[in-house]
């Protein structure tokens, strides 16, 4: 395998630390690895695999010679320097939204569509935290028994929020007395005109609010699954919550499949050897999954599988995974695994 | 009014302590209140409208000339007592789920289906928790427009396991650092095998499991909105989780109408006068319910009014509640106010 030259964009934040993990746990094939970041994070010093990186400033010259370059540092970086990068020949994983909707530019969770990682695409997109374990755990369904509807309620870790809104959470889970007087400074978003504690609370908001009265977080899950499954008669609804977890993002999920007949056993059976899925699914054992035991995990979790009491091609699960592992770092990572041995 | 003499069974507990705050606060037409728990909790005072009550042990003769029982100590405590205090001419609410379900005994919220409260029923059932602020909300679109669907998924707060769930919810809140080894020893239920921390967690486990797959808290919520609504042909399946929240219960509901045409609009004008319910729905203000904001509070609040974007009949809302207020203490008060009324 050719090794590559490597740079990460936004190595200081929550993904960005760990997609250098995981670059150095999976012996991604890389001569080198740059990591970038804004002008005040710049000297910083990260360690992994007993290596010490110093973090650079992010410059136009920075993508000079770099082959493979992950973008997570907001949409309004990747909006500045993705094109750069591109000029000077990197191929660009973005983890942000900037680029996901856009038709010509794949979308892509490797489980699922990695044949849309073609030769000559440039930027690939990585999808939103939420959806990437969504598609990875329904796609084993939809290929086998056809996939018509999706309602999703979410229940997100802060992690999603980055570093800053793991800190809010901190701070405030000590105070369990008054606790409506809690501060708050970061969520639901950095932006936002009001923010409300996350602790001992759950925040119906993730991202801004779209006319539709949809936020842009539910939006981009119900968007994104389709291009995803490349399927415009998908119906795709979603609620997004924000809850006081740490990392780890959990979905309660009804879907109606457009086979009849099929049992929560046949379910089971699929998703046991579905790729990147792991089935924790035995009540009487109370084995399902939690997002305090999915974290560091590279696995999207599977459980609390029922059948719709009435609707006899509907079923319930709960699905469960990392957030900035699967969810953002593991799967950017997958992405760049598929396009350097496609280089071959 | 004739005034009646009050007992409340498990006084000491996290609703029998709410039940007393409320008769208290809402001039209940009492002639006394006896505070009853097991024979540990006898002695140990309680205050309430600047009077101090002496708990005293339950025993069958405890129901010696009481009009009304209250009963919140669990459905051993139910199945054992009640029959003795009707036996003696009281009338009992029973928050247990022991009678519930039983044909010939009312379940009531009051906004919904006070007329269940007939004259000579002597057992009224009061519903789980997150049953009752389901039904109060959606009772207004089921009498105007129909209702044929319900799907739920809950995120409930661990006060709704009692007092020494709440302990344990304090107890892991300071423990950020090696999240996975906090010590559990409460949740999903005493009772359990297995007990997961709930700080920083999410656990989809309330209540036993029963052999469909579904907990008994999923069960609850499906079978008591039918017969609250008696409609057996209502479609209602839930997935029940509980969260990191001391106090407060949300739902993210899916309703489908048998009424098309029905606007966002038409179903917050109709929740604007609904009783017992506030709307809070404006995404540009950032105004949505909060369970650290329902806290204390009487009301059922609904908020993120959507349509489905395929479904012309269905909609999206978020359903958030005191478990203890509404969700039980309020709801058994005013369940003995309208008995209480109608022996005028």
């Amino acid at each position: 395998m050719e090794k590559v030259n490597v740079a990460i964009v936004g190595a200081t934040g929550a993904v960005g630390t760990k997609i250098l993990e995981k670059l150095v746990e999976r012996n991604f094939p890389s001569k080198s690895i740059k990591l970038l970041a804004s002008k005040r994070s710049a000297g910083s010093k990260i360690e992994a695999g007993g290596q010490i990186y110093i973090v650079e400033e992010t410059t136009p010259e920075s993508f000079d010679n770099i082959q493979i370059a992950f973008f997570s540092a907001g949409g309004t970086i990747s909006e500045r320097f993705v094109h750069e990068a591109v000029e000077r020949g990197a191929v660009v994983v973005d983890n942000t939204s900037a680029f996901r909707m856009i038709d010509s530019i794949p979308l892509v969770v490797p489980e699922v569509n990695s044949h849309m990682l073609i030769d000559d695409a440039k930027i690939i997109a990585n999808p939103n935290c939420s959806t990437i374990q969504l598609v990875t755990a329904l796609q084993p369904l939809r290929q086998k028994y056809g996939l018509k509807r999706i309602v999703v309620s979410t229940y997100q870790a802060v992690s999603g929020a980055g570093s800053a809104a793991i800190n809010e959470l901190r701070q405030q889970s000590g105070q369990f007395e008054n606790r409506s007087a809690i501060k708050a400074e970061i969520l639901p978003t950095s932006s936002a005109q009001q923010h409300y504690p996350i602790s001992f609370n759950a925040i119906p908001q993730i991202d801004t609010f779209h006319s539709s009265g949809y936020t842009l977080e539910e939006l981009k899950m119900m968007n994104e699954t389709k291009k995803i499954f490349a399927d415009d008669r998908l119906s795709v609804v979603a609620t997004c919550v924000r809850v006081p977890v740490v990392t780890g993002h959990s979905e309660s999920v009804y879907i109606e499949l457009e086979t009849d007949g099929v049992t929560v056993n046949d379910i089971q059976t699929l998703l046991m050897q579905a790729p990147g899925v792991v089935l924790q699914d035995n009540p009487s054992k109370q084995l399902y999954p939690m997002p305090l035991f999915a974290e560091g995990k590279n696995d999207v979790f599977v459980g609390r599988i029922r059948k719709d009491p009435e609707v006899s091609y509907g079923f319930h699960l709960w699905i469960v995974s990392d957030n900035l592992q699967k969810g953002a770092a593991l799967n950017s990572v997958q992405i760049a695994e598929h396009i350097v041995n496609g280089k071959q």
